[in-house]
């Protein structure tokens, strides 16, 4: 069968449910605990801060699979399913017998995959009787896709967006505003924890640590009100296996094999939506698939980092979580364009990692825009400079099977689009990026943050 | 049969013709007239200014269907079938009988349709062995599109940006830069007629008039050159057609009988393109169908322009076009945020207009921003101010189906996304937005610079 450029699916082939991991995983990932106690963390202790069905299924780790519910399986054919295209322009222009795909979720206004899980929480959060939430955001993208759900919820939302990036990125911050979000920059006069902070330092330019710690803040003081967050934790990856749960159905029905799947990887929720039910087949022994996580050489958490139990946060008021980790005092170059920036990793993706499931390379941001604009001019999309990572590496194999003759099968996934990121393709196009790579002692002072635990429960 | 919210399309059942509407027309359009001559304008006439494809294009009132080049089609499956949506999402905000579809052309990375007659052109650049192109931007889409099928073409582009533009949309050029054009500030001194403007004007913020001065000496200068366009001409409606063909395609796969169908206007090529088969049968008497055209208020040149033969350009040195125009002089307000700025109008439009088969509707801008959000924070999808036009005529006849019970078929084109329109949001946002329309003597003025030639033929 001829595959065409783009691998349709109807909406009614679009999954019903998310597809969880770690019920596949023999070794599950260690559970969360709780700073004080160091025991395993409960219900009880994260209910005032997430929505109850957030909380069930991060603490879920046997169910296979979880039913979507009827009203967002709606929301969700708004704009799903995401385009899975074949790469054909850019093949021809590697010259490379490879086939390479990818599963575009640029399509949507918040710009990229972070509306599947959004539009969740914002769903169990309306569900659950609530009218306001809080969150944070950095590079913009979670605040965008936050503020899209809120407003088809009709939840009032409060984003805290680090200063310098709303400051910078005065467009995302329009746009979070189009859609009815109260956007406060942070550090702000409005929480305890901003105050502090604003006294100490008041020409500070914020961190996503500061705008977890104010988010949290408000949501706890508040009754009807939690907080959302965009990454990191596993019910966040779970709502984005809906990713991986598309590319399945529609490599099934065109009878495409895998062998590589390429995901970028910050907090970890595309790379782990992505790979979600070729990993569980994987653990399962019925495919042989590589998995390859990309992250910036400017913050390689799995490559250089420690797995260890790590705050979620700066301020270091989250559970504990066992995780890759650069130490959460460990600050990326401000020179670093877009997200991918925290300093840790998912718990499921660090375990998979550790147990040798999941490989992972670091690469130079100047590359990492070599190929997106590469990409850009033959595929015509603009990626964002989180997903170029992928796209870097993903370039990186096909040309490896040009030298070996290999007609590998390559999917990665092209996470957003680069419209709100102008200024970092200005940079690259005028030779100005930086290529920052911490030093040795640049992590030192980061893994010196590492709580001072048992490690090895 | 339940309509799904995309109305699918495979790649199969993309139109491999493009649609021309004039072949269908009793009365066609006047032909252009050499200026100096007066007489109907001759292939020789245009040979040096646009590719030979596109005059035959321009010039050709009988065929009914022209062929989409093989390569061209290929190039059109990077980014089509582009999706109709059934508003499922505004129906029930509005709370109307009605049906409404959109036509949304702002999935690919130029953010509109303009890439649709950008591809085409390049492609008959480059068939006909030319290695460079030239052209103006105004709002910057066209810009946007042009550098990306030129990158794709692998041929020479220059854009002439109007200077204000330039300055007030620092991330357009960036995006026209990455796809490796060259951009020129317009006025500029590369050219004689900007050198004559710069010193008659040396702190002038530019005009479209004088972009495309520059761009036509620019490629009449050169050999390999030549000049493209992106909305006005007829050969530009024609690639346009893709639109509607598809659209027409998927009505028919599900039995749906649209009763109005809606689309911006400032060139026309968008409104012409979506209309172009529903009108070639209704002038056929096969349907009877509304057809309305959306522009400003304050740039109304089918609302109150005058049908008269006219210069396309402020310079006066196009050909003379017989067109709704509110006169080549005429300049719309600073404050009207996006394109749709343009003096005349597609001649075969302006033909349909006069002749009853086209309806026209000026809305003012804060209404029409009004309607841009309120689609937005239900349907997820941040529109182009351009396209927002026609979203604020949409809602206005649901409601009116509301008040009547009517349920009829609504369809309207979105041709594009707001993303590099943020800060005309932003002043929405702040209510400082202008509603500016013209008075009857701003309008005189321009009507004065209407040429002084016999009218009717």
């Amino acid at each position: 069968m001829k595959i065409p450029t783009r691998l349709y699916l109807s909406e009614d082939e679009i999954s019903i449910s998310w597809y969880n991991i770690r019920s596949y995983m023999k070794d599950k990932p260690e559970p969360m605990l709780h700073p004080g106690t160091l025991q395993p963390i409960t219900v009880a202790d994260l209910s005032l801060i997430f929505c109850d069905e957030s909380i069930k299924q991060e603490l879920d780790d046997t169910s296979p699979l979880i039913t979507i519910p009827k009203d967002l399986q709606t929301f969700y054919r708004a704009y799903r399913p995401a385009p899975l295209i074949r790469a054909y322009f850019l093949e021809k222009e590697l010259g490379t017998p490879a086939e390479i795909y990818y599963k575009f979720e640029g399509t949507n206004t918040s710009g990229s995959h972070k509306l599947n899980s959004a539009a969740a929480q914002a769903f169990y959060a309306k569900a659950q009787g609530l009218n306001s939430l809080t969150t944070e955001t950095g590079a913009g993208q979670w605040g965008s896709a936050m503020a899209m759900a809120c407003a088809y919820y009709k939840l009032s939302l409060t984003v805290y967006m680090v200063r310098s990036s709303s400051e910078q990125k005065p467009y995302r911050k329009t746009l979070i505003e189009t859609y009815g979000a109260n956007l406060v920059p942070s550090p702000s006069s409005t929480t305890e924890a901003g105050r502090k902070i604003l006294i100490e330092a008041p020409n500070t330019s914020g961190s996503l640590g500061c705008a977890i710690s104010e988010a949290v803040e408000a949501a706890v003081r508040t009754e009807s009100c939690r907080y959302v967050l965009g990454s990191v934790m596993n019910h966040v990856l779970l709502h984005q296996s809906i990713i991986g749960m598309e590319v399945k159905a529609a490599f099934d029905k065109y009878n495409v094999k895998p062998d590589i799947i390429i995901g970028c990887a910050g907090g970890g929720s595309n790379l782990g939506g992505l790979i979600a039910p070729f990993m569980g087949d994987k653990i399962r022994r019925k495919n042989d698939i590589r998995f390859v996580a990309v992250e910036p050489a400017s913050c390689p958490s799995f490559t250089r980092g420690r797995f260890a139990y790590d705050f979620g946060d700066t301020a270091k008021t989250t559970p504990l979580i066992k995780m890759y980790t650069l130490g959460s005092d460990f600050i990326p170059s401000p020179n670093h364009a877009g997200g991918l920036r925290y300093h840790g990793m998912n718990p499921t993706l660090s375990k998979l990692y550790h147990d040798g499931y999941l490989e992972a390379r670091a690469e130079i941001q100047s590359d990492v825009f070599d190929a997106a604009v590469r990409f850009a001019k033959v595929e015509g999309i603009l990626p964002a400079p989180e997903s170029s990572h992928a796209i870097k590496v993903a370039i990186d194999e096909a040309l490896e099977c040009k030298r070996t003759g290999d007609k590998k099968v390559i999917l990665f996934g092209l996470t957003g689009t680069g419209y709100f990121d102008m200024s970092a393709y200005a940079a690259h196009n005028a030779k100005t990026m930086s290529d920052y790579v911490p030093t040795d002692a640049d992590l030192a002072k980061g893994f010196a943050s590492l709580p001072n635990i048992p490690q090895n429960r």
